[in-house]
């Protein structure tokens, strides 16, 4: 028997790297004994369950069970027209896919050529670099500060001469620095889109989850040719559902319909139909799910940051963010070193993002930080792994 | 504004071209006056919808809520093992799928260097050919018997010096014209797929569809690392759940696993939880779905087949099917020409999917013959659809 050999796989696929850092991480199996601190996982006590499971029953009574046939690639009704008046679209602008990090693929490879440069945050998302390995693409980092991505640092590189086909950013509650682009910025990175003919990827999965007055607009975003703005319902009714959405520019709807009519036909009609009668059987639902969900998560964000100033006075600088599911504190003092502390961290019983998974290039500080998610750790739990932080602080 | 032109979308998305014959009546809205035996769409009364909710219902009242977590790339227990064990084969080569087309695109992606050769049925289901698209292949027709697939005409053709990277068959009640490859076929198959070094993709979604004796043995394919066997619940418990699995050689799974969690990350936990639980709880609910599936399409294959030699006799030579969903009459009459027919059929208020959809190639008589699809239609609507058939030939 011939065996093909490694030497003779596709392209597409040798251009993929093995999960290291923060996507080891992810991937491993949980610890019972530690208190994980590790992904941006809703708590399931703020999931609409139980009425999850009566729109269920009312989907699979309804006559010809449309619910379990076959539908258009781009979305059905009536999830589809309720996503896209709440983003203020035409409805054949809005694409429904299984989750936000689907929609990031879609675009990547819809509009990059394989090579090409993408603009990308510095620190970022992790898994957006994976994802961008569908298209070999190469990258060209931004820094990201306290307003999240730095437009004058982008337009220098602009003025310089890089030609990115794309930019990735994370608008609101930055993935894993936590700011937020202002209204003025937004306009601002659009119009240097439209100028230097890229596409911004608007990735916005924490957008509900502000904690304050609510999140800066997003009609820049949803009203150019310029930007793929992806969004889900992961952060908001649960992970495991995969469903979320893109806004799409006119131009690439037919693209994007044409490929995933060749990748997986459309998503499940299922749980499209499950979640369109949830939120639209009873139409105050969906909010004041979020309504319960932001206040637990202000609430979780707030007792961390305290337990880990009273745990370990000094050490750390942390702000609580305007939403998410993120806190990201600095190591203040010089003399400890991050890695030896989430090794001891880890020894303590607490696992976390360290930081230094984040940098998408040289001239960021993400190495000093901690991403600690919160959103489904109790209080008690969240106090206790303050207490093993400093703990581990002590040891070092 | 600067909007970047056609000539610059990536190479991926150019090599697709626009929906036509058989893609273009799939795409279309349904038409609420004509009797449609399009598609190979499951009988929403053999469905267990009831089943379904009440299995949502459990699932989503377990602590912490599972089936709305993030899960592995390849899938979750139980359904992950229900699979492997009716397959007869460890866990770890099952990958959970939206359905059998992502299996099959999948496959596609992970074995295919952009322009390598496919050969494929001939005739041929023609979605697979749009699929093809992704890795831009160029394709080798193989003739389709009343047995399946040709392995002598396939034989020839890699003698001759034909080196293609894989093949593509609906092994069992093949798409469109419903013959099943024998069991030492399949033998013969496999070890042609060893000894020339391809892949076969082995399309089975109607396989538990069958009406007789039972099907086919699989455990050549299953047995072999030059076959992916492709199959899903979408012929059994609904195409709108959009869950299917592939039986994926060792030396795949690793791609498989690293295109996935580039794409879409996992299936749906939610779907991948329900299904588990409705197939688990109750061991019987499955195969006693299929019992009342299997005898309702034979009693509607023969209903159809009856009515069609009774509404135009003499014109039409139809074979009811061992299993499946499709009716493949071929016109006997030569003098009747088979566009007008469906033309003509079409106008009485009858549509199908005309034969001459399905050719990969020439050396095939499938423009000949009209796929009419059965599973979803009522038995006095079939009678009907024949009657108007009838009237369609007398036009003409």
């Amino acid at each position: 028997m011939t065996i093909t050999t490694a030497g003779t796989k596709p392209s597409l696929i040798r251009a993929f790297t093995a999960p290291k850092g923060f996507g080891d991480q992810t991937l491993r199996d949980p610890r019972p004994d530690a208190i994980e601190l590790l992904g941006g996982i809703p708590d399931p006590g703020v999931l609409p369950a139980a009425e999850l499971a009566e729109a269920t029953a009312r989907v699979l009574s309804r006559p010809g069970l449309p619910a379990l046939q076959y539908s258009r690639t781009a979305g059905i009704s009536p999830i589809r027209e309720w996503i896209a008046a709440r983003e203020g679209v035409p409805v054949d602008r809005i694409v429904i896919t299984n989750g936000g990090f689907h929609g990031l693929a879609l675009a990547i490879q819809v509009v990059l050529e394989r090579g090409d440069l993408v603009a990308v945050d510095n620190p970022v998302f992790p898994l957006f670099l994976r994802g961008l390995e569908l298209s070999d693409a190469r990258t060209l980092p931004i820094a990201v500060g306290p307003d999240g991505l730095d437009l004058d640092a982008l337009e220098r590189e602009l003025e310089a001469g890089a030609r990115p086909r794309a930019l990735y950013t994370v608008p609101d509650f930055h993935n894993p620095s936590q700011g937020t682009l202002p209204a003025a910025e937004r306009e601002r990175l659009v119009a240097l889109a439209e100028r230097h003919d890229f596409v911004v990827f608007a990735d916005n999965p924490y957008r509900e989850l502000w904690y304050g007055d609510g999140p800066e607009p997003v009609d820049a975003f949803n009203h150019s040719e310029h930007v793929v703005h992806v969004n889900t319902f992961t952060k908001t009714l649960g992970p495991g559902l995969r469903l979320g959405w893109i806004v799409v520019p006119e131009r690439f709807v037919g693209d994007v319909v044409a490929l995933r009519s060749r990748q997986d036909s459309h998503s499940s009609t299922f749980v499209q139909a499950v979640i369109g009668e949830l939120v639209t059987a009873d139409e105050t639902l969906f909010d004041r799910t979020l309504d319960r969900a932001r206040a637990l998560y202000r609430s979780r964000a707030e007792t961390l940051a305290s337990a880990l100033a009273d745990a370990a006075p000094g050490v750390f600088e942390a702000t609580v963010p305007g939403g998410g599911l993120f806190l990201w504190p600095r190591i203040a003092d010089d003399r400890i070193d991050a890695d030896a502390l989430a090794t001891a961290a880890s020894a303590e019983g607490v696992e976390y993002q360290r930081g230094a998974f984040f940098p998408s290039g040289p001239g960021t500080d993400a190495d000093r930080h901690l991403r600690l998610a919160y959103g489904h750790v109790d209080e008690e739990r969240l106090r206790l792994a303050a207490t093993r932080l400093g703990q581990a602080v002590a040891r070092l």
